[in-house]
């Protein structure tokens, strides 16, 4: 049996279910990859944190220059995470001939290209399948198997914390901070939940996704963002009057030749594929021009779901007809150069959730100023009492329209003296176009 | 650009379905495979029959010869379907050198063997990707993505027709007969619908699957096999009070070291993801012992969802490592030898539908021969009026449990005097162990 000599980048969460992987799952690894896969050092910051697995003490260092100046080392796993010294680690580990594996989304959405070019330029590997939704082989799924296709939608639930939160405020009617609280205690969230719930790590992601299925370099400040916290109950009671659900959706699609591409709260119909994702599950839907209509459902995150997407990488390198001394790689995937759309023209059907006076004559007004700016109503839902202040709570559902559109008739609404407070505008996606 | 040779043996639905791709996605193809592909011949057994789409008249054959000694072709695509002469072709070609894309799941689960072992020892690549799911990368997703894991059970959609006829009959309450004609109408079921409502199509695949998953050798007649021709509206009825629904799961586990493989209808919980995959789609959930679990989501037939498949296999090859002209591929998976459980020994939950006399004294009866051979109930339930004949409608659940005990208990109630009939046993899968 062939031997291979990897090293690991951190030992964190997703660096543990690696080497409980590589350790319970010996047999099928080595039958599958032809080789017996050796770990000969493990990077941290401290060497005496206790790692609660069972990994020899000799293995674990402080001193990345063992790994970089080991050539017998053919394969480097970054596991660490953050912009720096992850970037200029494994920039260093490819200028040895070594082939990378790597979870770090961050570093990938925000200076991915260089990395690439490294690898194709050194005959090199550069594989990152838990980047993106964990376990879920949505980058293998997009980058081996829908070769055929050309790709025009795709919409995922990527970020495992606030679909939780949103599931338990659909569910158990729970407020957001609630929802939020309990996913902390289920070591869903983390102490600083920012970068799930205001969406960056989903935006991250999609930068991803959507430069590999669309061919194309994104700079991730295309990528429109908003978050879950304006989320409220009585949102979750309409959408399901409407029989839809509410899902922080990471979206791309190509329209006239341009990308749309953004990160928000999304009513969706329950019947839909991506409604019945619950919990921290993950999910990506692709559209195809060949396939059709594609979902891909699984674990987004935690150690083994995730170490599963590094550990199989590992393998897809080690069974690739790659010279591992000589560095033969020759795939690399010419660049197109894709248009991107301005978020205030994109489009979609639009829910308006406004406090308002309950006198007669608000209606017509708020209509009047959606017609000025050409926005037409699907329904319009006024119901319950008065609360203290005097205001009702009316909720507008338009047809397809412009971002743009929206927001300039909304600004004139909310300055209507009538109209207390425009409380919540989230978009309706029905699938259909 | 570099150009690659390629050879069609089939030009029906899947050919045409390739074709389409082929012309429309040439483009990406191109891209991102480094190759201008060229069809080269496509053999067909009528050239005169119109093809209803745009292929020059000069590439079709019905000369098998004329594709396996032209040299310059490097990549041949069954497409024909069937044992004869499919088996045939393919191994000469392979003997010419020429790398092997199929669609052909009867022929792959009866002679596969003899196909992968032809195609090691000649160095080539062989892929099959459309042969299960259609247009869903579960054969990838399997050999590429899900390596570094143990996987612990599968359970399948695999056929389409099969799901439309019980979507009907559950949304829309319609008999089996009815249901199967709607299917006939609307091109999802042939005129003769054997292969798919007997599960024989789904049993091909699970053994395709299964072998892929278990890394071994499955003889088809391991598979254990029932269709759905059995299922009735008042078992749909039942499904919906417990908040299940019924479906054809193709099924492999491994229990203590056996792999249990079975083709039958199901009862499964209304909130498992498996039970919102409606109409012609198929799905495919695996669990992992690193990734937990996985589902595929797709369209499992049809021209170019199917085609996407092969056409992705055909970019697969021309983006691995091989050496077109000197066939180097070196992917050689080692087979493991497993054991298969045989059916009587399989446990499950079952779900029985019997019609009985309207007196006292039959559920004890009933009961007291289950307890004999150590069938214990967690249910009853007896509900309606008598019919004409005086008989009424019970339905027992019961705890998991052998089919042998099943089938020796079923048989001995039947035989009771008050017993008229044992109208149905169906599984019950709850995917908790
Ligand atoms: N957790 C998940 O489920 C998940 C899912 C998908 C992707 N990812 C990505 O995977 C990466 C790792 O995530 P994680 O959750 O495993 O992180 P983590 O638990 O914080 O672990 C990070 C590890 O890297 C080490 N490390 C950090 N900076 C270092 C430095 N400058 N020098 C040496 N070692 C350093 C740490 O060492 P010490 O242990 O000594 O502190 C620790 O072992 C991130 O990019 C993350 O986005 C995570
Ligand atoms: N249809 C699907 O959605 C689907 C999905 C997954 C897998 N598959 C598999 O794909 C394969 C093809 O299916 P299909 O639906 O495309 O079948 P099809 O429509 O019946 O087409 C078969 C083609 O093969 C040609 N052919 C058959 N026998 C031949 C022979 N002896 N010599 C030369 N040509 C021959 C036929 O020629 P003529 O046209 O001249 O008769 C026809 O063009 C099958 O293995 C099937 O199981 C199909």
């Amino acid at each position: 049996m062939k031997k291979v000599r990897i090293a690991l980048l951190g030992l964190g969460n997703v660096g543990r279910g690696v080497c409980m992987i590589l350790n319970s799952n010996k047999e099928e690894i080595m039958k599958r990859s032809g080789y017996e896969v050796e770990i000969a050092k493990i990077l941290v910051r401290d060497k005496n944190k206790p790692r609660g697995i069972d990994v020899s003490k000799e293995l674990i260092t402080t001193d990345f220059n063992e790994i970089l100046n080991d050539d017998s080392i053919k394969v480097v796993l970054e596991m660490m995470g953050g912009i720096e010294p992850a970037r200029e680690y494994m920039l260093q580990c490819m200028d040895k001939g070594k082939h990378i594996v790597t979870a770090n989304k961050m570093l990938l959405a925000t200076n991915g290209d260089e990395l690439f070019e490294k690898a194709d330029s050194n005959g090199l590997m550069f594989k990152y399948e838990a980047s993106v939704a964990g376990g879920i082989p949505i980058i293998n799924g997009i980058d081996e198997s829908l070769t055929a296709n050309k790709i025009k939608e795709l919409y995922g639930i990527v970020n495992g914390t606030t679909n939780y939160i949103l599931t338990k405020m659909e569910s158990e009617g729970l407020g957001f901070d609630e929802a939020l609280k309990e996913a902390q205690d289920m070591g869903y969230a983390e102490a600083d939940p920012t970068s799930d719930i205001e969406g960056y790590d989903a935006q991250y992601k999609l930068a991803i996704l959507s430069s590999l299925a669309f061919g194309t370099k994104i700079d991730i400040d295309n990528v429109y963002r908003e978050g879950i916290t304006n989320i409220k109950p009585i949102d979750m009671d309409y959408a399901k009057e409407f029989k839809m659900v509410i899902k922080l959706l990471a979206i791309v699609k190509e329209n006239n030749e341009k990308l749309e591409l953004r990160v928000h709260p999304t009513m969706i119909p329950k019947k839909h594929p991506l409604a019945n994702v619950y919990d921290s599950f993950n999910a990506v839907f692709v559209k195809g021009n060949a396939v059709g209509d594609l979902m891909f459902y699984g674990r987004g995150a935690g150690d083994l779901p995730t170490g599963s997407a590094v550990v199989s990488d590992v393998i897809a390198i080690l069974r690739s007809n790659i010279d591992l001394e000589n560095n033969n790689s020759v795939v690399k995937n010419n660049l197109w150069d894709r248009k991107i759309a301005d978020i205030k023209e994109v489009k979609s059907k639009f829910y308006i959730r406004a406090s308002v006076l309950d006198e007669p004559g608000v209606l017509g007004e708020i209509t009047a100023i959606l017609g000025k700016y050409n926005v037409s109503l699907r329904s319009v839902i006024q119901k319950g009492d008065q609360n203290e202040e005097g205001n009702v709570t009316i909720v507008l559902v338009t047809h397809t329209t412009s971002q743009k559109q929206i927001y300039d008739s909304c600004n004139e609404i909310s300055s209507l003296r009538s109209v207390n407070n425009i409380d919540n505008i989230i978009r309706i996606e029905d699938f259909k176009n």
